[in-house]
């Protein structure tokens, strides 16, 4: 990293896939979703049905569970040609409040690395999910007095980091992103002058790789665990 | 109000029913979705069992339209004995994603009041909506760039306000907020030692007027509209 990694007053992080496990919960949804429709429609082609739903409803809805919740409902008409019934559709919602109740583990190292950052930097939580959801998952965990405040962005491109920046009253030099995605939490803030730690979560991992080797060295860092960056900042 | 005013440094504006018309647009869907459902129930009925699911679902769900949805779809399977079929619950998802759409009128003088006092006092919207609609809400009006930024508040108690403060890095009596609500707007904030504006909305005026024999009257004023505003103020 850049010696000028010394100016960094605010420490950013992604929240789920970064501080804890989330994106296998959605999968297990899912998985559990294909199997109550099995009778009108196999596992891959439910799927397939889902993320074009889900992607249709993005700008309408925006990100998090509720939009996941609704995204499966419509899905379910559609893939049973309209013949889904009421208890499906119960069982659905039931599906979707048990994902947003359960509790969600915190990834190796994260209470340790934030208590000692929290000391010598701001910590934010920068995160597209549901507030409601987020601050639970935080509270949960007991790592909610780590951080200063949570930052809800509705989608977190250049445009939204600089807005963001705006908003903490600081250049891009004084920030650092830590998230487990190039495209969402690293890329639109090393674009805009800033530092970026990304460690990767296994399942995103072998996917962007190759936007790896677009990525300035002086502001940019791939790690393993989160409790590599102490020695870089601590 | 107190002469302290002038102390004053951020400006928080609720946004629905205080900067746009909001509350009737649910009203509205929630008239559609009791004749949609009118041969499994009335509509007396229909709205008491609505309410009940929504008061049952705010701790997971929160507030905002996709929550709103969520309720009204297990409001259907409910109140109609789990006989309401895929195709009213696809009009059901219709009438959200029209209400999410639609364009939110803004209250008189909105723009003039926000235009005069953005040149001396920082400005956010503190709202319990989603984000996303409310971004959208804001830009559609042309509002935008009055504004420092939004603040998603999961709840509006004291605590959060507390929060928020410390968020701003400001003390409670630099703090105004303007809203229709005294419950959420006004009396945590002033019970902080902040300064509240109450502007209420046509609905909520009656029900809440009780209340405001309970406010100090140095910190607390009531308005009819927005425009009222800048004589103390600007």
């Amino acid at each position: 990293m850049h010696p000028d990694v010394r100016k960094i007053k605010v420490i950013g992080f992604d929240a789920d896939d970064t501080l804890w496990v989330n994106e296998p919960f959605y999968r297990e949804t899912e998985k559990q979703f294909c199997t109550l429709l099995k009778a009108y429609l196999n596992e891959e082609e439910i799927n397939r049905h889902l993320f074009q739903v889900e992607i249709g409803n993005l700008e309408l809805y925006g990100y998090g569970s509720k939009a996941f919740m609704l995204s499966l409902i419509e899905t379910a008409i559609l893939v049973s040609g309209g013949k889904v019934t009421a208890g499906e559709i119960r069982k659905i919602l039931e599906l979707g409040k048990a994902q947003i109740s359960q509790h969600n583990p915190l990834l190796p190292g994260v209470p340790e690395v934030l208590a000692t950052l929290a000391s010598r930097y701001r910590l934010i939580v920068a995160t597209k999910g549901d507030l409601l959801d987020q601050e639970r998952k935080l509270k949960n965990s007991g790592i909610s007095n780590f951080f200063h405040h949570i930052e809800i962005m509705s989608d977190k491109t250049e445009d939204h980091y600089r807005k963001l920046m705006n908003h903490l009253d600081i250049k891009p030099d004084q920030f650092l992103m830590v998230g487990n995605s190039l495209k969402s939490d690293i890329l639109p803030v090393i674009r805009l002058g800033g530092y970026g730690i990304h460690i990767p979560f296994h399942v995103t991992w072998q996917h962007e790789e190759v936007l790896e080797h677009e990525m300035p060295d002086a502001h940019y860092m791939t790690l393993n665990t989160l409790t590599e960056i102490l020695p870089l900042l601590g």
